[in-house]
């Protein structure tokens, strides 16, 4: 059995069935499955980075299924949304949305002993939640313990302001604070989060439903998952407050501004398009 | 009026009231104040960073009284007690335990969600405490309100769990939590702090007994305060728990094993006995 070191450092043997996992999710179609698989088997050596293993999976696509590399890439898109964090609570704001969240970005938000800027409220029927991002810019970084502690803490402050004002109509109103990462949380962190009732939403966590589901489900890649597009010019619709693939889609005028050629242009709308097909081919 | 510049890189004009005030604070005698006045009044420049001033007082010590150096230099010895924020805790620790407190330090504390590592537990009669340290190896870093929501969130899982298993005897004892910072804490940090009834003990925080304040008046000089010793010396006794210069005092054995010249350990040994009188000349 061949050890491979995960982006945290940690060695765990290599998982044939994870690869094909990965490949699921993010919509590959199976009938690629087996080649990907065979071409990773032949490269892997002890030791090797799980990195390494992404980019022999990154040039398989780009030779042989051009349109799996944006889908598979969805992780380190996800990271190429900083280095700050507010194009990720953008993104998690406009993922909301989509299904159907009336929601807020950045509020500021009064608690009972202070005044706290809330990343993301969202709101749906008689739900309401308190939505903090933690974004990492670096894979194996996790969210520990002390993060769902004060964001717990945070969210108790401000229930208790919000109980106090309440209009009558609202009084039988559900609210929940939720943690939503682009790593992951540590053992002690989820385990503390469930204890009081937080709802944790991470790269590849709960098992069904994570944050990497949302994304592929409903299709809405961020631009950054845009093979096509340069880093600089990624920056620049970030700057412009474009952060998902939809979004460009629908304001194809910024497209133009970005000082494309046309034939650089041609190839970021076939990737588009592509890429929000509904079920790809698989 | 001329601005100088803090260690976190706001302006302000120099005012002589507090450098007369972190004078006396440092137990300095009052006949040397207005030398030392003078001394950096002539030095003044616009933008003149308050480390610099900081420099000039020590070198007017150096010659002028020498004892003055040890006292003076409180705030960076405190920083010196790093990298790692252990020491810190211990000296906290130390300091309490002084102050007739019964002390844990870096103890596993079962909460009702999770099991928490508490920095420092202290017990006098009917009072438990439990402390977090934050200890910042810059100046002008400024613990900010996650660190207190953090440490609220925390205190309330433990003290959940105490309530369960607390012997009849304890029922009404009083339980707090305290944030102890060798820096400074944001307003917000503050304010929410103060809200939930939480202690806060900082650099020159609360206005009367503040960390410097039961630093000087109990004469806990932490080791990194003496001038007489190289910063390795001192990190080799940090290494064997050696925080305070009261130890080393006690402990004389420890001041030979560090290979010292005879005069050198004769330096040692008189700057701590100046350090260790009960109320200087002043």
């Amino acid at each position: 059995m061949i050890d491979i070191i995960k982006a945290d450092g940690r060695r765990e043997p290599f998982d044939e069935h994870k690869l094909r996992r990965s490949l699921r999710r993010a919509h590959i179609p199976q009938k690629h499955h087996d080649a990907v698989v065979r071409q990773i088997m032949s490269s892997l050596y002890p030791g090797i980075p799980t990195r390494e293993i992404y980019q022999h999976v990154q040039n398989f696509f780009m030779s042989a299924y051009p349109e799996g590399a944006p889908r598979y890439n969805l992780k380190q898109a996800i990271m190429e949304l900083g280095p700050s964090g507010y194009p990720f609570e953008r993104y998690i704001g406009a993922l909301l949305e989509r299904q159907g969240y009336v929601v807020q970005v950045g509020t500021v938000v009064r608690g009972t002993c202070v005044s706290h800027e809330v990343d993301v409220l969202a709101k749906k029927g008689h739900e309401h939640y308190m939505i903090e991002c933690k974004f990492h810019n670096e894979p194996g970084l996790r969210s520990d313990v002390k993060v769902s502690l004060y964001v717990q803490a945070r969210y108790l402050d401000i229930l208790n302001a919000w109980k106090k004002q309440e209009p009558p109509e609202e009084q039988n109103d559900t609210h929940q604070a939720w943690l939503v990462t682009n790593t992951k949380c540590t053992a002690d962190a989820l385990e503390y989060a469930q204890c009081v009732g937080m709802k944790v939403l991470g790269w590849n966590y709960p098992e069904h439903g994570s944050l990497q589901d949302m994304i592929e489900e409903s299709h809405l890649h961020p631009i950054t998952s845009l093979t096509t597009l340069s880093q600089s010019h990624k920056q620049a619709l970030l700057n412009k407050n474009i952060v998902m693939v939809r979004d460009l889609e629908q304001q194809q005028s910024t497209l133009n501004e970005l000082g494309l050629t046309m034939l650089e242009a041609q190839a970021v709308r076939r990737e588009m398009a592509t890429l929000m097909q509904e079920q790809g081919e698989g």
